[in-house]
């Protein structure tokens, strides 16, 4: 597949998820959790597939009407540990009967992952407000823990500006 | 299904279809005829579904890596008139046992297609060299010629441009 028809792929879906899904919550003053956005598409096809971090944030745009999280939270690992923890995940799968080998990106070559993971820690020094960096080497509770503290300081900012947040 | 996410889909089938098919064969110095490319997403998703002839061409620049034809056809007719046409053909389809209903756009009301019409018109009244509007209400021979004398024109251009045309 194309790595433009890819991108413009994942920006279609993105769309419908927006327009069917997270526009409605933000308008109803939900809190929207979502896994994998648009820095996933700046890091995976902009910088992964090399189509350029600024026409990937361009076309996204379009797609998702210009809604970005407030947060976003980057559990950040080695690559040759990731894809180990994907392919015992994929194999638990196998054996329970269920789905493949993984999807189109996890199938990638190590070094289009070590790409992808620069571009996900350089997008996080650029937006360091927004972007948090969690350590994603340790067991799940000390995961569980750095994720409880980056979401508790984000709603406490909220709490200190009023109407700030919430329904946009 | 959301305009914007239709819109996307366009545009990534279109980023396949050139890599794939029209930028080896133009590279490869051949004509490529194509039914519907660019021009009808700026109708039909930009002016027909009012997401803006700006935003979708900025898309689709992306999507082609900017290839856009030398010449357009617009096979211009009254929409009742197309739409008649359309299901004709489309019940031929059903009595013979194939598909369905026509497609999604097929299937729009009618003040849809009389603002894709005007689209369509309006973007050939700014590029009128590129597109050339085929009065469609004739018989199949008329139409023919009238595309027959279309094409001949530019194709006489490049003859008297050497090495502007074909291969890009």
């Amino acid at each position: 597949m194309d790595a433009r028809a890819e991108m413009l792929l994942f920006a279609a879906a993105r769309a419908q998820l927006v327009a069917e899904v997270i526009a409605p919550a933000l308008r109803a003053g939900k809190c929207v959790v979502c896994d994998r956005f648009v820095d996933a598409s700046l890091a995976y096809q902009g910088i992964g597939r090399r189509l350029g971090v600024d026409v990937v944030r361009a076309v996204n745009a379009v797609a998702t009407g210009a809604v970005m999280p407030d947060l976003t939270l980057l559990l950040d690992i080695d690559p040759s540990a990731g894809l180990r923890r994907a392919r015992t995940e994929t194999e638990g799968r196998i054996a329970a009967g269920n789905a493949g080998r993984g999807d189109r990106l996890e199938q990638e070559h190590l070094a289009f992952h070590e790409r992808v993971r620069e571009g996900f820690l350089w997008l996080a020094q650029n937006e360091p407000h927004r972007i948090k960096v969690i350590d994603a080497r340790g067991p799940v509770p000390a995961v569980e823990w750095a994720i409880r503290q980056a979401v508790a300081q984000i709603l406490r900012g909220r709490e200190a500006r009023p109407g700030a947040g919430g329904a946009r």
